[in-house]
């Protein structure tokens, strides 16, 4: 399998991607985290969404400590090749690490945000 | 009305935090840009999306060209306050300068992308 989709991509000065997570299912955009190379290799490799992790700089296989992995349905790149947008079966029905379907659960409402999605389950008995 | 809001977000060392754009109606991911603090602030009081060009470095009021203007609908920040998901009506159903629905119309085909969108309308005859 030929690289030259990878290169086709424009990565940051850091070599990261930004990469927005879609639920197939629903049309929830459920996060955004960052890939590199390397892990959006191993993502198309395995089928499963592997980020690179910038507060630990290091690969994050999403829902290896959580079990709530994403497993990949499609992989859009757009039109300035500096985005990638992935449609995703969300195991476990929950994306955030506060334990919540999706991380956009802040709303504004007037000059405050507001929380409007429920926590699901306990990040407590999430990550143990 | 407070700014306490806008100092919620964690903007990145340019002062930018990355925005989805989805349209509400169909739950298409239309587009990712990016905002500085004038440009959120400018968005929530006229109702539509203006970003921030990073390469003309300067406001992007959407559509004030190809009158393709992103009405908002809803307003949301991730739970590490760091990107913004906007829900919008997007005017003239084109959301990419190429003239497509979206900009994300290149999917990935084993090891290639491959252009899956048509385009709409000719850009010629959007921007003049």
């Amino acid at each position: 399998m030929s690289d030259n989709w990878l290169d086709a991509i424009k990565w940051t000065e850091d070599g990261l991607v930004p990469v927005i997570a879609q639920e197939a299912s629903t049309g929830q955009v459920l996060m955004l985290a960052w890939m590199n190379r390397e892990a959006l290799a191993l993502s198309v490799q395995e089928g499963r969404a592997i980020y690179w992790s910038r507060s630990r700089q290091k690969l994050w296989r999403k829902g290896e400590e959580s079990g709530h992995v994403q497993i990949l349905k499609d992989i859009r790149l757009d039109c300035d090749n500096d985005v990638v947008l992935l449609q995703v079966e969300q195991q476990g029905g929950i994306a955030c690490h506060t334990g919540r379907h999706h991380c956009f659960y802040k709303q504004l409402q007037g000059d405050r945000w507001v929380e409007v999605d429920p926590v699901l389950r306990d990040p407590k008995e999430i990550y143990k």
